[in-house]
């Protein structure tokens, strides 16, 4: 059995920056490091080639009776910049303390190592394991994972013989509290440019006589939100569903306390949705953000310019039963009514997804359909938590957005059992990101329990 | 007698980019080039230091019975960025029809080297001329003349002893009709910053909570103006004088299109202070301006960020009887006012300048107690501009800023006639900045004839 810190630490080394061309040996590096280990764990590798970077699927075991879990995960990581912000090098793995230091240490390097070394514990103790597990491990996800559609559209009869998905790469909300994620929030995202004169101009010369598209862009902008906190868009929210009052019970578990978060944030007053607490807020109820904003002269000093541009970036954060592009059309359609005259609106589309929800077995909305391995896979989960971290886990929809795991529930029909290992001074995206060793070692122990289990038929 | 052009050629070789410490070499070789012409013409000349690039005062005439004339240059010149964009070397003059080509050529070395030329000629025509002249040409006019109050306050006594200023940096509306212009803008600049949670944070996992800074800088900026273009600030206009019938006349002879202005700056709705004309509205109205704006995520693609900080730049172009630290206070008081909770505020002061206004001889405005040399000046202008355009002057104010003309104002009691030769193409501050050589053989000829009618009493 592999020391699975010494492996995290060789995965680390290889920086495999998905998004910039220059990172090409370590994404190989990091592609070959995951296919080697799986391949000496006995499973069948195959790399699969993408326009980018390729996915990793790995087998083991044929027995169709047995249960069928797809284990997800991805190779790459987040550029490192600002590089002179990190204490030791971002792909120099260094331990302090209880936690590994490195670029994708928690996001997903770490949370992947946990998983894959849960299984080589289970394969060590039983070759012939009564389970058959994929591992589906892709390149792409720090870029929103642009081949994933065309892959799935092609492996979605082998998919679709699994029973569900298992992956680790969610939240934790603190060490003693696991967090089976329920759901995610989907997303759609577009810039809005607007462009007033077709040159710069001299503010002197020419000022006050035509509308500043900073000006026309901050009056757009302005109008999408209420001072209360909802989105001022006809039809935003026609779609959302109610709260399920098992969902509102199980956040009552989490304890959540307003003021530390406020603390956190730096903030001293919430903005949410109207009759919904700040952590409700962001798991429940859709949102429309400003990613960036952009226009003239950003410099030290002064430059009197009547700029010709200026540009936002929007992100709608959606929850399940919203389609991104009906939304999408309703926010943009805001907009072109409320662009005033005298400027010229143009919209750039970006990407989108969507959310993702799934019922754990016995709640009031658990489909009357659900697999049954996927309720097993639940309880096992359920089971080895309570056991192993002395507190059995809450189930929470998160704010985030995973479209992958949608995009899987879409074309094959397979649920995710979402595991969260992160913590939120993990530092995620973020210079010093750090991934807790306790917390690794407590996610074998249950990965191996649960999948154990789960062979077992328990 | 030298040849203007050849000279103004000289003159633009020197890279005197005075923003850009890079170009010590060439603001050096631009100051000795003005200082060294000017005491071949046999003026006493004096570089005077300060704490960035010397001023140059050179002298000729001390009979105080004589008119004294102060004409005011510079010899620095904007940065030549983007380079790329120039179809020759921005500091290799280029003549290519009636028109030379270089940074600096119009803004100001072009007029300049006119008033020096028309200077030399006089004297070579009669180097006893009874006319004192005082030439004054800094070297920080692009970098808003930091040193220049200062100079004012050793120099003042010496330059009250002169009756008016003469200067060449203003525009001409087009090739056939001079305008004197006798009105600019003062201005009063400031940075906005807006801060939310402490740091950048995830748009999902906290998306719905807290208030987006550039939302909350969006909201702020769009209650500055009225639907109908008024800056919405309380006393904004409150100190703003009536325009003066016959400003007004002056203004139609100027015989504005609209249609043409509206196709210049690519428009289709001109947006101006309600109840003015374009043409009206940027010289006789004040404005809020937005120079700049940014924050959070600007590049390509996408990133799901709630920023914590965004900016914005404000400049408030103001009018004769405005004062810039009241304005200011105005503005900033509203913006506090006005800015919704769960983000902090804070602002970064800028420059300022007062606003200037000279009436004509003559006017129902005119100041009783007017100098007579610059009631004198005014019509040998007049006159001269008449007999060589074929088309007497019109007298505008402009609406754009060069408050060393209102501090010369205030310090010395010095006005100023402002002879215009920039044309709107000459491009200046862009790439491919030129200068007409018909206007500028027009302008020695207007210059030196209007000196000369100064100095023969007439």
């Amino acid at each position: 059995m592999f020391d699975p810190v010494e492996k995290l630490k060789e995965f680390i080394r290889h920086p495999s920056v998905s998004a910039d061309s220059k990172f090409g040996e370590g994404m190989r590096g990091a592609q070959k490091f995951v296919a080697d280990l799986l391949g000496s764990m006995g499973f069948d590798v195959e790399v699969v080639p993408t326009e980018l970077h390729p996915i990793i699927l790995a087998s083991r075991g044929s027995d169709p009776s047995w249960p069928h879990v797809v284990i997800y995960g991805h190779y790459d990581v987040q550029p490192a910049d600002p590089l002179n912000l990190w204490t030791t090098p971002a792909f120099e793995p260094s331990i302090r303390g209880n936690r590994i230091y490195g670029r994708g240490s928690a996001d997903n390097k770490g949370p992947l190592i946990t998983n894959i070394a849960a299984v080589a514990r289970l394969l060590e103790a039983n070759p012939n394991l009564p389970l058959r597990i994929t591992f589906l491990i892709e390149g792409e996800e720090e870029m929103g994972s642009p081949s994933f559609p065309k892959f799935l559209e092609r492996y979605k009869d082998r998919l679709k013989a699994a029973d569900f998905v298992y992956l680790s790469d969610t939240a934790l909300p603190n060490e003693q509290q696991v967090v089976l994620t329920c759901g995610l929030r989907g997303l759609t995202l577009f810039d809005v440019h607007i462009t007033g004169a077709k040159g710069d101009l001299h503010s002197g010369l020419h000022g006050g006589v035509l509308r500043n598209p900073i000006q026309a862009l901050a009056e757009i902008i302005a109008t999408l939100h209420t001072p209360e906190g909802k989105v001022n868009v006809p039809g935003f929210y026609d779609d959302v569903l109610d709260v399920h009052p098992w969902e509102r019970d199980e956040l009552k578990k989490l304890g959540g306390d307003e003021k530390a978060y406020a603390d956190f944030l730096g903030i001293d007053t919430f903005y949410t949705t109207p009759g919904f607490s700040p952590f409700e807020s962001s798991r429940f109820q859709p949102t429309l953000e400003f990613n960036g904003i952009g226009g003239g002269y950003q410099g030290e000093g002064t430059k009197t310019v009547i700029p010709s541009k200026a540009f936002a970036k929007i992100s709608c954060r959606l929850v399940p039963n919203q389609q991104p592009d009906k939304i999408k059309k309703s926010v943009m359609d805001a907009i072109r009514a409320r662009t005033p005259k005298g400027v010229k609106l143009e919209f750039v589309d970006q990407h989108k997804g969507e959310a993702y929800v799934v019922v754990p077995p016995g709640r009031s909305n658990t489909p009357k359909d659900q697999s049954p391995v996927l309720a097993r896979a639940f309880l096992a989960a359920d089971k080895a938590i309570a056991e192993i971290w002395g507190r059995p886990p809450i189930y929470l929809r998160e704010g985030g957005s995973v479209p992958i795991i949608a995009d899987i529930k879409r074309v094959t029909g397979l649920d995710s059992v979402m595991f969260g290992l992160f913590l939120p001074e993990d530092n995620l995206h973020a210079p010093n990101e750090s991934f807790n060793l306790d917390v690794m070692k407590k996610g074998i122990e249950t990965t191996e329990r649960m999948l154990g289990a789960l062979a077992a038929g328990k």
